[in-house]
């Protein structure tokens, strides 16, 4: 664990159980990037043939291990063979020296697992502007590759984790023409969470036959309500990486279009699994001790209400009364109206779980301090806010501000 | 005192000596808005004829006292005989009961001091939520009306205070046309500070006599650089209001035009006092234990550096990083990254104080980890970023996020 003494999240959810993906191999180890031991790298191959899609930071410094794998997908989409993951070394700002230490990982890579360079995907997370010490990776890779069937999805799901306090996997059995397909997926992630994308690594894999345009065009509406959907801190990762995968041993039939409708199942399950993967990050937010939903209602557009429910979810005045389990419903509307979005303030309405504080711009009748600040006590808590303007709706998942969280990144490199 | 447990901050400065404005007369008193006996209303009157401007919160739900303003200020310029403020309570998202205190408390300012109702200003402070209860501070007005000469700058300051830790005040003199005028101001603010207006309440008096219009333009031309220059957490309040009088007491010629030459002078010692008063804010920022100075040089524009600035000011990684006293320049790097503003990430370069971090996109040669370390011990810190795709620089003030902004944030009302 990088941080022995944090313990582990209060808002935890244990590991799923998650079976083997057919076509699917991992294997994790020691590269030595923590002063302590732990494992920090994770090579994963996949059978030839196997389609990929991935989603990317938008972050304008980025990192080594990003520009590689946007090179090598153009358009965010092809195929893949491998992926190496590495821990406590983001290898971002590192320039050229940074870029030749990621190739030299992958070549090294492409050499243990049997495939070429460009089919090896790379991912990165820790420091910023610290050089990769790739040679402290390459010669562990062969050992893993010959090793590559004694990994599980936990293994991995422990090896990518930073100041994460649990691995996280979520899992799926969907249906494609009568033949069941499996998904399975691990993410990290617990601070500098925010969305496009939260700051994270995530790689679900699959053994459905799904090509690579149809893939990405999975990602792109899934996306936005799942990983794109929570914010921790609304700080936003220069390594950001969301990698999906097909391999195509189910024996399932290929699905070559987005609007197949053999795909229907396959995608509702795969945004259940993104989504439990997404709202880990959130239970594992560092600090965390709330977890909660906001949604907004009423709002002018789609974009709007979205703004809204962000700017409530990232407001430092909001999360610490979350913190201290204050129903201090005020900063809510304080807000709402720093959001800059149409809203109606005279129609403004604001709920805590079932329990309404504020209707039509005024506190609500019979509203009682007492249920409020009960409710405030439990451990998952759900915020409404109407802004009658309109139609739209969005949802987005946070969790509160604690003296932990400035405790964890207050020494986080030392 | 607000918060009798809260010490007073590290970075507090002691208030200056405020001598009386001619045509200005103060007087404080206890209206019972804390349930611990403290002053919370402030009574200023001004001499007939005096001139007035004001900026207020953008803040989309806002307040009562900010909506009587405004009606009060068409186009944010006019006169002003008098102002009533409040602290205790924001009467924000109070409709129209609100309002209907808000017109009450201006009423029986008018009949104290003996002026019209439009004549008199209103400015809250408080709980969001919570209706003004009016009948506390009418009875209250008259005594205050009988005791003007009495108060001093220092006492206003006090009874304006919420979350502060101690009151705020500067002052300067300029010539106009080779009268001295004096210039006089005080603010409070803590919390909830953000440009746009920083949460904040600001009342500057000058015996100069200078039009209405021209005091707008005024501050128009000062407030991105002093009030809107400042943030402590990025949450913008439903009350903001920085109020300028001019009472015209001084003798000095009379100012009608914002290109007259004999203004110069006073235009520049106006830009101290406001940068002054808002620089405290950030001195008195919450829990702060770090002032911290961020420019920006080589953006593509002002507005460009203003917001790459601000995301850093902002950012809880950056912020908790100086808490922590902890050189960690790759937390700038990702939130200069995240600003979605033009940079040229081969050319980004950071410096604390006068030790180079980055430079040209990589760690500076000859970077001293212990050097760097030893610099962020002090409790005054300066940060500069170079982007490199411009001319075009901007400065902005913030403070730490520490464990005490969430302990004075998680149980502000209890």
């Amino acid at each position: 664990m990088p941080q022995p003494a944090t313990p582990v999240s209060p808002l935890a959810v244990a590991f799923p159980r998650l079976g083997p993906v057919a076509g699917v191999e991992l294997a994790v180890g020691r590269a030595g990037l923590y002063k302590h031991e732990r494992d920090d790298v994770l090579l994963m191959r996949f059978a030839p043939g196997t389609a990929c899609a991935g989603v990317f930071t938008r972050h304008r410094v980025g990192s080594a291990p990003v520009d590689w794998c946007l090179a090598r997908l153009p358009g965010g989409a092809g195929g893949a063979r491998a992926v190496v993951v590495n821990a406590g070394c983001a290898n971002s700002f590192t320039g050229a020296p940074g870029a030749a230490a990621a190739a030299r990982v992958a070549e090294a890579a492409a050499k243990a697992v049997g495939c070429a360079d460009e089919d090896v995907l790379l991912a990165s997370t820790g420091v910023i502007g610290v050089l990769l010490d790739d040679a402290k990776i390459t010669p562990r890779l062969p050992e893993l590759a010959a090793r590559l069937e004694s990994g599980t999805w936990e293994d991995a799901g422990r090896a990518i984790m930073t100041t994460d306090t649990f691995p996280k996997g979520a899992a799926a059995i969907a249906d494609i023409g009568g033949t069941p397909v499996n998904i399975a997926g691990i993410a990290k992630g617990s601070g500098m969470i925010a969305p496009d994308m939260a700051t994270m690594l995530a790689f679900v894999a699959t053994d459905a036959a799904i090509a690579p345009d149809v893939l990405r065009g999975l990602l792109r509406r899934l996306t936005p309500r799942t990983f794109n959907a929570v914010t921790v801190d609304g700080d936003r990762s220069t390594n950001d990486t969301l990698l999906l995968f097909a391999t195509g041993q189910s024996g399932a039939p290929m699905i070559g279009r987005l609007g197949d409708p053999r795909l229907a199942e396959f995608a509702a399950k795969l945004e259940a699994v993104l989504l439990h993967l997404a709202l880990q990050l959130v239970r594992d937010g560092e600090g965390a001790s709330k977890f909660v939903k906001i949604t907004v209602n009423g709002a002018k557009s789609p974009a709007s209400a979205r703004k809204i429910a962000r700017t409530i979810a990232e407001s430092p005045l909001v999360k610490t009364a979350f913190a201290g389990e204050d129903a201090n419903w005020g900063r809510i509307v304080m807000a709402v109206g720093r959001a800059d979005e149409p809203i109606d303030r005279t129609k403004v309405s604001v709920a805590f779980g079932q329990h309404l504080a504020a209707r039509d711009g005024l506190i609500a009748r019979g509203y009682s301090e007492e249920a409020m600040s009960a409710y405030m006590k439990n451990a998952e808590l759900e915020v409404t806010v109407g802004v009658g303007v309109g139609e739209a709706t969005a949802t987005m998942w946070t969790c509160d501000l604690t003296k932990q969280y400035v405790a964890i990144n207050g020494d986080y490199r030392s």
